[in-house]
């Protein structure tokens, strides 16, 4: 079920000075777009096989606010797997042991489709979201 | 000078559990190999577009022993993007006011191509290694 690695996220406290070090690399970065349900402004960079999400903490209940306060020179966040079915694939992860965070329903994730996340303690300590492609 | 995303290494405490799981989750995953000159044991988890390099400790001094010290469950510990020319990466990472680690020199890495590591507070908080492809 694990299809391609859809994206790699990096909370940063400074998202304009991350993403010009990415631009001043030869990537192509995108402008930030500020997603408040989400809770985070990201920036996107463009790599030939998948892309960096730079992630920044919009509003006053982000969802990556304690991993900044936590690492305060930011860090990566999360690793995201497409997978071809959602619901498929939580029933796959819990088959080998390992838990679904949150009520197991999908959410809609930053691109408009369904997610869900594992717990970091049974994948290694990563934190990783699965999105239905 | 920024080329695809190579790899995602997440170091592990028990790495026949790691390789499992990502087995289980229908990933190739191939048997376990030991770099003693790197200090670590390697699973690589290929994906359609990337791959995930579990690794583990090898070895009395080996470089991802301090990170599972501070991290026992394990976490995400670098990413690699390829290049084309390590010593021209190496100044276009410099030029844009990061440093690159060590001496500046390129190391052997892991799958035997001249690589080098930028330090993670110029990269906000990630351990960025440059692969000549």
């Amino acid at each position: 079920m694990l299809g391609a690695l859809n994206h790699v996220a990096i909370a940063v406290p400074d998202l304009a000075a991350a993403a010009d070090r990415y631009a001043e690399l030869g990537a192509k970065v995108s402008a930030p777009q500020d997603l408040p349900e989400h809770g985070v402004t990201v920036v996107f960079v463009e790599l030939p096989n998948t892309k960096i999400e730079l992630l920044h903490p919009l509003g006053e209940a982000s969802p990556i606010a304690a991993f900044l306060e936590k690492n305060p020179a930011g860090g990566i966040h999360h690793l995201c797997f497409e997978v071809a079915d959602i619901t498929a694939a939580a029933e796959t992860v819990r088959a080998t042991g390992a838990r679904i965070l949150g009520d197991g329903t999908p959410k809609i994730g930053a691109h408009g489709k369904p997610v869900l996340f594992a717990h970091p303690k049974d994948f290694h300590g990563a934190l990783v979201e699965f999105e239905q492609a």
